[in-house]
């Protein structure tokens, strides 16, 4: 039995009908930004492989300066020095110091790094050091960083610039990521257009399209857009087939009258299983979700802000459900600047701008009916007003989602 | 006079000292995500051009149905049936109503639409409907989205897949966005190998190149990698001066010990004007900046995690101010895991990760020395402890920047 799901139980179906399906392929660490990490990464050797000071100094046994001052320093022969990128393959006599760079090996026997600052060379070959060190002070040892078998990055991560510096610093320049899913994104209605076109009466602007289409390749996926699809079953059924076949996941949207939202439900039923027909939030009601094999179908709705919602909130996350994403994502906290009112039983989303004011974030709820697009243009991100809420009052806090970059 | 300046004081002289020097360029619309805007962006016609119906019904004149009840519904001879995509150019006749699909047109004189659920075909040529409309009820007016002059997004702006969809509803296709900036980076060290390369005694692997190749390429910038410099000031030089011609600001990294450090302020200075030397934080004081005319130079510390710290704090920022983006970037507020003590007198810089507990968000502080990368690998953002703070208790709330996807 179908019925008007909630967000949760809508969420809660992705989970339990769909799994992770997209293949493992290797690239390039200069093309892994952003891109999810097929398998848990651990490190094959010692980062740094060699004690190092993070310092330019005197490497020391720490033992050698207890008790010196400016007025008593210790004196300590000068040993040797040890240049930028070369090793210190001898130990350190007891007694004696060596010069060492910032970043540079410190030899064997040496615990510790005095800074350049607390020190002073006498010409003659000695040193004489006026704080004393303590052991592990201005070093970094061996395998402090890394050390083989340590896991340091996880299956399902999203790469950031910072994971992408880890990969270089243990050497890993060939990385497993998951292939990129195909996503075939259908418009279908009489009114549309392309956005190049003047609309003539009755007619609007494909909006859902290219709107779709930038969501969808920021958030990683390459994108096949199969068009406008005029208001023919037979033609429609035709084109969501094709698309299946080509697709890892296909999306039509529009059908916003009855008959086509009827439509888009029988060509579900002919190639698979119709799983969900409607979602009790606003905008976005009249959404579709089936599944032929293991790919999923979404009949989105025709309002570009309902399809932009119906998108961000259950279509992305469908998305990462197959590539075996890390979908953790968070909110920013702000009070609403106008009292809204809320319909009982939908969770309802609205775009808003934020702004800081001494020291504070407000949302402003950006006004609008839901096909209205320049409700979600210049949006700095959304907030939800919960089905069992009847409305917020002016300042109170709400939890946003911001948007830039998707 | 240069003297260690804090972050707030680096920031006023990146607005001070650079300008917006970014030219426009006209990119297609499917090409313009993540793109920042060159120009406002006014609408040049109404959308909707025509008043269009927000759901299946019948679009009457709303007097006509006052007082109408399940028991006595308004009887209205149906004029006409209005198809999708096509114009509705007769008015309405008063006492009569007309069949309108979702987004389909209404005749002029229609001020509201009946859904279909309140409506009953008597297979006469007549409709019964069952409840009152009131003006405007189901209804978008044309222009009601937007009309001709309406600025719907601003100069500087970053734009994002709703941005894309208002741009597609008007009809905008050729987006005018600044040309995208080429940043050069250069590594020094004689300690540093390629990635690919297992380090010998002393050397450690370039960790820097990659990792910022990474973010400015996810920021929006053309990166030109001038590779491994030895610690050579001529050749450094000769680098530097090659780079500066080539790119719109050039990123040195390394030189982490005195004397390098030294030579990048000499070949800044012998190039152009030095600003700055030294920012007071943690990790990343060792910090240089000058322009050679109106191009940045920055000289970046080795370690990559104060490399990190610096790129995102002040390198993004200043080259945000050469594009002329809009800047404003979003925190979220966490608890901390654990107590923190903090240097006083220097901003302190922390990564971490984020995990929700019983719908609070707590932020686990990432511990390690300033030169290790994992410290990064694996961090959900980062917050900062203030200079003239001199600790946090464990359960204190702080402001997290999130970094995933930069």
């Amino acid at each position: 039995m179908l019925y008007v799901k909630t967000p949760q139980e809508v969420l809660a179906l992705i989970q339990n009908e769909f799994s992770p399906v997209a293949e493992p392929e290797i690239v390039a660490l200069s093309a892994a930004m952003g891109r999810v990490l097929a398998e848990d990464i651990a490190a094959s050797e010692y980062v740094p492989d060699f004690d190092r000071s993070t310092v330019d100094g005197f490497a020391v046994r720490a033992g050698d300066t207890f008790g010196c001052t400016d007025a008593i320093p210790a004196i300590l022969p000068l040993q040797s020095t040890v240049l930028m990128g070369e090793g210190a393959d001898y130990p350190l006599n007891p007694g004696e110091c060596v010069a060492v760079p910032t970043g540079g090996a410190v030899p064997q026997g040496a615990d510790s790094v005095v800074m350049l600052e607390y020190t002073e060379a006498y010409g003659d070959g000695t040193i004489g050091i006026s704080k004393p060190a303590a052991p592990g002070m201005n070093l970094i040892f061996r395998g402090d960083d890394v050390y083989p078998g340590k896991v340091i990055l996880q299956k399902g991560r999203v790469l950031s610039s910072a994971d992408i510096g880890a990969l270089a610093a243990i050497g890993r320049v060939q990385i497993p990521v998951v292939k990129k899913l195909t996503v075939g994104v259908i418009s279908t209605g009489d009114e549309l257009v392309p956005p190049e076109a003047r609309p003539g009466p009755g007619q609007v602007r494909d909006v859902n399209s290219p709107m779709l289409e930038a969501m969808l390749t920021a958030f990683g996926c390459a994108v096949i857009n199969y068009g406008i699809v005029i208001d023919d079953e037979a033609l429609l059924s035709e084109t969501v087939k094709r698309a299946l076949w080509e697709c890892d996941a296909v999306l039509l949207s529009g059908g916003s009258s009855v008959g086509v939202k009827d439509a888009a439900c029988r060509i579900i039923e002919s190639l698979g299983q119709l799983l969900l027909h409607g979602i009790a939030i606003k905008p976005g009601k009249p959404t579709i979700l089936g599944k032929a094999g293991a790919k999923p179908l979404v009949g989105l709705p025709g309002h570009p802000v309902a399809a932009y919602f119906i998108t961000k909130l259950f279509v992305l996350p469908l998305l990462g459900r197959l590539s075996g994403r890390d979908m953790t994502a968070y909110t920013v906290t702000a009070k609403v600047t106008e009292s809204i009112s809320a319909n009982h039983g939908r969770a309802q989303y609205h775009c808003c701008r934020l702004t800081r004011k001494d020291g504070a974030l407000y949302a402003q709820p950006i006004r609008g009916k839901s096909g209205l697009i320049t409700t979600l243009a210049g949006a700095d991100g959304y907030f939800c007003i919960d089905r069992d809420c009847e409305g917020l009052p002016q300042g109170a806090e709400v939890q946003v989602t911001t948007t830039s970059g998707v």
